[in-house]
């Protein structure tokens, strides 16, 4: 961890900082993966170029809307066509713009170890974000609360698939929402080291995370703004408008050095064309005009797209996730975001309302077309129902399972060649009537050599229902209850943790948040 | 349906011949689904080249085992190096061989509106094939019977997304193995119009099936010979052997010009090597050894190169499936398939014991790297689990929705980039205050515009809940239920249907197929 000298204090709990995770499972451990895989590309070039002119179109003809007044400003400073909250931007200026973005950069969090690459081949998880509603198996649905947040930040924490901290991964609504951010951030800076989100919901929200990530990290606002720290994603209002707060909030982060990620959330039939391509192009589009924007205020400035592309039941108009529509809208965009030259986000997600076999395979579809597309950082990665509605932990627990063999299929292991992998003389010294089960090159190689799983049960019936004939869900409930049993939080200096309840306690003083935006 | 007039019979049900399936579920119609995606390569040339290379060096420094003494005598007469059971091949022959399979065929089964493209980019799936033992939510586990296997049949036959039957989907343990092929053929002829399968456990078996699918396509010898009207599946004795009954099905079907599937089961560190690399090599050997043979036998009779490379849990032993390494070598083997000119056959699997979540993790990764592979028929699509030790209704109706979206996935619509899919005019019309759930443009296109679910449930919680709160599993059961008490057969002429008893009265008053090999 990142600590200041200047910031440590005697005496207290300094036993905190030598504790190391406890064993509740054998997981992988921390890594980056790296997607080395060929993208699956629905496109041909002429394809990328007729999604390329649909999105420059829109901003040339069509124009988005800014409800932001500061960055009409900063539109009409750029010769931008500004029209009451229109703004068209030509295919050139937008170009131009896009050519400073960074293709990757690295966000470091308090602890340095936990430094992620946001781009090139690097695939990065992060937990689901922002559910109002919490489920797990014993409580079934309830309004979130700080609790089970904290719970959920533990697993964020735990699973060292889980690269970055998304936003709340559940909304805690026994919390005023003047100053939810300050006890969640507080939370999250605690109970994780990893990479931090801020909601760009307004001035304070924005402002005051940056400031605990500043305390977190020990870091002076010189050092703070040298590289990134922490992030925050925005969605737009989809069709063609961003709002207020969410282009505020980026602002602040972009001239401070911070990243930002721009997620359209466009789900065709509905706030978008009922055609994918169609959706894709207004999506595009639409992250497009904010991240030339911030390109303009800050050139080089660490931006990312992100997608959110799926389409409705039209019988019904709900929502619906990890469809194969779903799955070709993030290719595509995968291909789009590689011909400008950004990092891509896209997200884990399903319709289904409990961790069931819905859930996982739609979860899975979502999850495999972001390898597929060379996706770099997944939101929602893990823990998400309901298409985002419910955070449970067993689903989280479920998608780590799928998110590690999702990183064990990257590693090259799986896949080499050598001679020592194409083993010839193992083959031979079996030979017809033996087994490989006992010979050398199997006992040098049977630790490492498959992926060990960490929910799933691989006995056979008998066995598992010996044990209980437990399913899939109930498993990962039992998990859960033992991971949050024994977690221990990552070291903290008891000087810096003082540091963030007092700047958390003085902000409740001040009243936080404003609450009527 | 194909039907000789001369078969044909006065009388009876031929009302039987109007009926139209019932539609207990608006699913997908009938189409051979073709794999447009680039597949997934993870081996670079010297990659595949290292594959080739080990596995030309097993067959002609190791060896293959054939216990049947014919193929024994072929592979003398070939010109390869026999020593006992020992069989060496050069490369040269065995590419030569090879130089003569097609890369694709067509097999046409009584009803030619159900003729299958075996190769090209073309993606097949067939029902589980084999398990000893059923599972459903009302029975739990139980040894297979008639009843169960014709329910399964019938799935096979209700659902457009099953192209082909596969072997028994459950073992009709009720029916003494002398017979059981009798029945279950019988069985399969009257309730599915789809290509059928034989195995290759004995000479009568095989030519019984041969027989049957004659009587129930009103072929003639001549006819039946002259394209392929069904298959045979076989697996090799890994590591490195073929047993009697296997070549011998084989080579009675490769004469009369039927189709033939040879895939080694190689168990990366229990039969095969514990590197996955070394566990495909294994298995290509294997493979082209029989293949090879067969076409020496017949120049150019259709043959199938199978894939069910998995591992271990090294721990215990277990057999896992759709894990990272299992998606890899069917990726790797797709490559070898292509490089040999040779149709790929893979799997549906998992070795989780019922349709829960995990189930449908493992089931869509082995179904995604048969996409990913460019596989051309998956066996065990539906119903799989418990690693193929039970078939299951419900996970046959579950994994028939993701057989669904991989089918729609594959459909150039889902990212077409024309003009009106780009959808300018309609992104122009909605502006950045509407909706386009009315527009001409969505109203044109919303009943075929994106994938429809069959067993998904894309209602919110509490919609869902109001219906039960039923996780997946028990909505499949409910279709499952519906789906059998509805089902009707496919038109058969009365004639045939005689015919087809009176072959299997004959044959059971003959003694069936001996059981003591």
């Amino acid at each position: 961890m990142s600590q200041a000298p200047k910031r440590r204090r005697s005496g207290g709990r300094a036993g905190n900082t030598r504790r190391s995770s406890p064993e509740v499972i054998n997981q992988m451990p921390w890594r980056l993966p790296q997607n080395i895989d060929a993208p699956v590309e629905p496109l041909g070039p002429e394809g990328v170029e007729a999604i390329h002119d649909g999105a420059m179109r829109i901003l040339e003809e069509i124009g988005i809307e800014f409800l932001n007044e500061e960055a009409l400003d900063l539109f009409r400073a750029a010769g931008c066509t500004v029209n009451g909250t229109n703004v068209r931007m030509g295919r050139d200026w937008v170009m131009e713009m896009l050519a400073t973005a960074p293709s990757d950069f690295y966000i470091t969090p308090r602890n340095p170890d936990k430094k992620i690459q946001i781009g090139g081949k690097t695939i990065l998880f992060g937990n689901v974000s922002s559910p109002p509603n919490y489920w797990d198996l014993t409580t079934g649905k309830t309004p979130g609360s700080r609790a089970q947040c904290a719970d959920l930040l533990k697993l964020t924490q735990y699973f060292n698939c889980i690269h970055f901290a998304g936003g709340y991964p559940v909304e805690p609504v026994d919390v005023h929402p003047s100053v939810r951010h300050l006890d969640v951030v507080f939370d999250k800076m605690v109970l994780t080291d990893k990479v931090a989100h801020a909601y760009s919901l307004g001035r304070e929200r924005v402002e005051d995370v940056m400031e605990m990530v500043k305390i977190a990290g020990g870091l002076s606002e010189e050092e703070f703004q040298a590289s990134p720290h922490m992030y925050t994603n925005i969605n737009s209002t989809s069709p063609l408008k961003h709002d207020v707060p969410m282009i505020d909030g980026c602002l602040r982060c972009v001239r401070r050095g911070q990243a930002v990620m721009v997620t359209p959330f466009t789900l065709a039939g509905a706030m978008a064309p009922v055609t994918m391509a169609g959706a894709v192009c207004q999506s595009i589009a639409e992250a497009l005009s904010a991240i030339a924007l911030f390109q303009y205020v800050n050139p080089g400035c660490p931006c990312v797209i992100g997608t959110f592309t799926s389409n409705v039941d039209m019988k019904t108009g709900a929502p619906a996730f990890g469809t194969p529509e779903y799955m070709r809208a993030t290719q595509m965009t995968g291909q789009m975001a590689r011909f400008y030259g950004l990092p891509l986000r896209a997200s884990g997600s399903c319709a289904a309302n409990v961790p069931d076999g819905q859930a996982m395979w739609e979860t899975s579809n979502a999850l495999w077309s972001a390898v597929q597309s060379g996706t770099n950082v997944v939101y929602h990665a893990a823990g998400w129902l309901e298409g985002g509605l419910i955070a449970s932990p067993e689903k989280f627990i479920m998608d780590c399972e799928v998110l590690q063999m999702i990183q064990r299929y990257l590693e090259p292991v799986t896949f080499a060649t050598g001679p020592d992998d194409i083993a010839f003389d193992a083959i031979k010294e079996v030979g017809p009537e033996g087994h490989f089960f006992g010979i050398q090159h199997t006992q040098d190689r049977y630790e490492e050599a498959f992926y060990q799983p960490m929910v799933s049960d691989w006995s056979n019936f008998e066995a598992w229902d010996l044990k209980g004939g437990i399913w899939t869900a109930e498993r990962a409930h039992l998990l859960f209850k033992e991971i949050i049993a024994s977690f221990e939080a990552p070291p903290m200096d008891i000087a810096v943790r003082d540091e963030l309840a007092d700047f958390v306690a003085r902000r409740k003083a001040e009243g936080g948040a404003p609450t009527d935006f």
